[in-house]
């Protein structure tokens, strides 16, 4: 199924007339204070967010599973299924591939699609935490820092093969995320796990093409439950530091202990230049993979305005990093969660924009709490959703892309198309 | 396979002289400070935790499995497994099942491989966490808190299949965890869930046998990630509170927040007349179930003393109580998984009757933190085990457990009996 | 110091303009939704939060205390206090006393002042934490949980004073809150401490007036580090259960483990007709009695959401409850820090108003989350600013309470009052 | 007051028969097992614990204090204090000194009586979380991390005077502990605050002497409620990487987030040889700062095993590392919560002294978590009481501290000589 131009014209025109009132409203408004809504729209319409491959489907915990149907059946649907998310709400232009849930057959196909659905390959991602069929060495007991140098090989060519399909895709960005770690006190030797974990990373980063970068992803726990081998951001700075300049950490927002500060994580490894990208997510928990925005939204604006000044401050794109949502969708039809998920980012984000950083740095100077608080509550508690509309608009995708998603029925469509028990690969 | 008595005699014969001595020297340091070291054996022998029939086979997570092989392929070759462990321990002689995984086809059969095991049915479990293949109506959106009666209904007849199945087998427990919640605010009305909740329990409670009970857990999250209905103790306590008399509480030891001061509410509970179960197990993080005992002993010891001393103070027996393990064995063999919590359990117990109630008393009326904590700790830091292996001995079990267990290589055996790619049914 | 109604008026004028203009488009938003903003305007009026009298000066840890100046030295400087922010918030007309850090000498003058503030006595609060000077027994070791029954019954006797108090002062609502516990495990006995601790609130209680109610505060931690003898809800609701008609549970936002979820405990409350008060706070760690809707400003309107729907569900006003700050101010002017608190309260009452509990109540009928969390944040995401704006314009206060406090310098003039290092009781 | 060779004498001499047999019994076991058990005592007899001058006195909360009497009321009084630990545990021979709180008046008389009692001076701390009188600048907004040059300079200022003490005094570690931080979000640039706060460091580190460590410590917050400037060990690793090789991170067991693998903390900052100190408490929510193995003594354990594995890996001895106690003993005795402390530290010590690190390195290496958990357990669960109470007996201690502080009605002793009122400087 593809949205057509006529059915997103044809909804944009209902909305129009109010749509238009709002922006124009809240243009004024944001004027008036000295905001440059051009800069702002124009920095919303760049602002893209990788879709992970395998959050198409159901997602699900231990305890069970229930699919809605419909669930994209390869990677051309799945591609399919990001190009109607980015043709509603023109954000999601990229897709982010996990290996070997994803392997390209016929790599020039998958490009030619990807070309005529507007999308970009974001980063690879390789997987270690789950045996295939016919492999030879289990990761039962870890990969890149099992005892056995034979399964560390295996995991690291695996590495480098996900590599591989990244250059032929076009990207230059290897995700790697481990579930290695004891599970027990004493399953293994913690600093002899991180040494082997540090060697085998540079095993991979040395195979790496010289344009590769490489993010390495923390994780407390789970499915480790005692000891992760990169159980947090201090870790991985001190691996990718061992590794070199394009080895960077990402931060994904539900690999956190309680009450983690994560902005300040966010903040720290900008400054240290090792901020490589995002995993976005909401949680209450623990690793929730909820929808992004939908239990701490002032967490991801303060976290946004770290990335703002922060890369603002180095003279650095948001593009420098990778974007990324890694949510799992277990009772939400999945494209409409990551909808939600993509607009409160650009909420966020809008919001970030919106802080008025020289008064902000003035406050702080003049250590004036209760200003710094107003400053940022400010930006916060304005109501941009017609701004990120209106670059929407421009970027030409639909004024409510939710409203149009139930609109167009997509998920009936989808389901007609591939059946009520169709079942995509990813957790 | 079955482990045969000349196979623990001549275990035990190996280890006796040494047991005994270490014995002896214990024995003479309790009975110095005044302890009835028989009366401790005697509720040593008599203490049995249920196994069960989901645990005897690999765990997993949401990220992966990986199956050790020779797991039970049905419920017999399950009560095989818990017979094995009982030989061993002496310990585990009841079996816990959980319907629909473990429905009793041929009940006059399994009762008669279960009094040859020496195993008694131990409470009974329903399911509604996930959809069986067949059923009407998803439990997608909850059970017993559905917003549609038909779903409600169907949990509710359930339920009460379940309680059928514990008559049938002898038992007269029933225990109920329900996965349902809302994953998002404003999911669902939270007052109206809980009365949906409640009413649905009343009806199950009503359909029970005059002499049966009902044990109502909680859990704070997992499926559930914004508002699980029954998330902590103080709303299973408002529902059995209404339901009456043979309702009661059941305490999952990895159920809690962080820093949650588990022994508390064991105590409150007790002092309401409304402990009715337990589920062991050990986490660090979350509900991560692991070994009992494994990460937190002298927690485990903590909520021991609470047992002993509640008990004990309305001249209840420990049998007055569902005790069981809970756990999820991704990574050990299962089997010597559920050894390990059972020791680890009995050593808290057996520390937990070492504690002097009378000084310790004393200690707390003259206000005396110091020495109270002298007092406890002198328990906890007490060797014994081999007051434990005495218990065992006596009851006709190895003094070594876990060296028996692989000195018999079971998991060879079982392998060969049942292949490595036997799969069992469970979490 | 006073703020004159010539003052009020002329900072009013000047933003008048603005001020209209976007109340204007606001309305004109929310009544095409079919808001009632009249009666929106209405309750937002009559939401009166009171401000506690040990609240006025700089707080502190126990790491130390760097005091602002300006405090007020006794009950009536307080009350002064109280009276400034109230003439600019229009909000915060009523004041909760704390014995016997503000005893009230001269009772008939106290009340002539509150009269001329427009100020009304809320819940008078007793204070078993610290010993005083002159006092008989010490609370050291407990107060309503004591093993002695002399210190008991000091407790009791103070509590009954803290009731005549307020019975003179015209309020009706005692809080109790018991930093009671053990610090160490087997400091106290569990399950004896809390019959104590039951027993004596039974004696306060029948001590009280007819009309009086008793709020039931819990907390788990701090300052008793072990077992705080009331850490939960739970406990609370099983005491005030005990009690009687009268006694209800006091929820404070910071006295939760962590991610808690409140709003659950708060519709389970309503449900159960026992949520007696709140205390606002906010917090990112422990009980770190931030600014109200610093930290968590989503939450505290799902809180909201509850407070509205709960008690509308049982035909209930808002001020059938006791609401109340309770922050500590240790960095921040303590008045602009009440006034940011008050406005954060305010805004999330106003956006828990717009949710449309209609459609929102058929998308839960209908188990549809997304579209429920399309509700909820609909609300949440609507700048309510120019709608509370508007409502404190009508009662009487300032449009911008915190740019008039500054205009106004009030707080320099406190100083030339008071002196730089005039010290308020309290924490 | 002094303890006698006699009374220690004389009060052994009661205990010495039960001791020799109880020794006797558990040196045969472990020498049954290869233990080199005279290796073990040489090496609990050498390991000595700090006492921090602070912790001589009640301690108490933000709430309230329960002096108990015959608190030390200056510095010598505190040495007389850790001596008298000192004659009776053999453990507690160096003291860590807070300035200003205990600025050594005459130098050679303190070094004197030091020498007299058998004292070394430990880490020398800084203090710049409180304003002291006649302080030119506040340290309200921070110290080393202000946004005025001024206030950086005097913080500087006095690290460096605070060295020279120590110079003076004969130790060669500098211990820095911030309270620097946001209370709120947006109060500080969390970028320039830490850039600040490593040229601060950087600066004092450039004023020490050419042999002088200086120890950074870290938490995540109190009395910074927001973002502590050093939250984590990642951020202190992160600053004594730039410092240079004579910087190193301090541990304190109560500065983490909930549920934090302390021990991987401790084993990663070993093998990047940047581990300096530690802090000894325990804690069940927060920063509780409870005696050392009240809550958690497992953790505490596996601590120690991977200190001992760690340092041996690296052929360090023990004493490379700065050993203190930072407890606050809001009531108990402060010297029997000391006594305590030092023994459960000890208790850990020996039995990881115990653990058998080759087998458990097999165990490791052939990925048999069962098994490595066997190992530690059989560690953990043996009373290795008599270990210590012979280490302590050959280094001139007594046998049973707590229970020799209470014959020797020390407390009492000090209420006489001291007074019921005298006060401690301290926390």
């Amino acid at each position: 199924m593809r949205i057509t131009k006529e059915q997103i014209t044809s909804s944009n025109e209902k909305r129009l007339k109010q749509h238009q009132s709002r922006w124009h409203v809240l243009k004024e408004q944001l004027e008036e204070k000295g905001a440059d809504t051009n800069e702002m729209i124009k920095q919303l319409r760049l602002f893209q967010i990788a879709i992970p491959s395998w959050a198409l489907g159901t997602g699900g915990t231990r305890f069970g599973r229930f699919p809605i149907g419909g669930a994209p059946r390869n990677l051309e649907e799945k591609m399919m299924d990001i190009g109607l998310l980015h043709s509603l709400n023109s954000s999601s232009g990229a897709i982010s591939l996990h290996i070997p849930w994803d392997i390209p057959d016929n790599i020039p196909n998958i490009k030619s699609l990807a070309k005529e659905l507007d999308l970009r390959f974001d980063a690879v991602n390789s997987n270690t935490f789950q045996d295939q069929p016919n492999q030879k060495y289990s990761y039962r007991y870890g990969s890149l820092s099992h005892t056995d140098k034979n399964v560390r090989n295996q995991a690291i060519a695996h590495n480098l093969e996900v590599v591989k399909y990244g250059v032929a895709l076009g990207t230059n960005v290897l995700s790697v995320w481990l579930s290695d770690g004891a599970i027990f006190p004493g399953q293994h030797n913690i600093r002899e796990a991180l040494q082997r974990t540090s060697d085998s990373l540079q095993q991979i980063y040395k195979g790496m093409p010289d344009d590769f970068e490489m993010l390495v992803e923390y994780k407390p726990f789970e499915p480790a439950f005692y000891a992760t081998v990169i159980p947090d951001w201090g870790t991985s700075l001190l691996l990718v530091n061992k590794l070199g300049d394009r080895a960077k950490t990402l931060v994904d927002l539900g690999h956190h202990l309680p009450n983690a500060n994560i902005e300040q994580v966010v903040a720290t490894l900008l400054s240290e230049k090792k901020l490589g990208g995002f995993h976005f997510n909401d949680s209450k928990y623990a690793d929730d993979d909820l929808t992004t925005g939908s239990i701490k939204p002032y967490q991801l604006f303060l976290i946004f305005h770290e990335l703002v000044e922060g890369l603002r401050a180095q003279n650095l794109p948001m593009q420098h990093l990778s974007w990324m949502i890694d949510a799992s969708h277990n009772i939400k039809d999945p494209l409409e969660d990551l909808l939600q998920s993509v607009e409160a980012i650009k909420l966020s984000f809008a919001q970030a924009l919106l802080v008025s950083e020289n008064r902000l740095h003035d406050a702080q100077l003049q250590n004036d709490p209760a200003l710094a608080q107003e400053i940022l509550q400010d930006a916060f508690r304005t109501d941009v959703r017609p701004l990120v509309a209106e670059a929407r608009l421009q970027e030409g995708g639909v004024l409510e892309p939710i409203g149009c998603y139930r609109e167009f029925k997509v998920r009936g469509e989808l389901i007609k198309e591939r059946g009520k028990n169709a079942v995509a690969t990813g957790l």
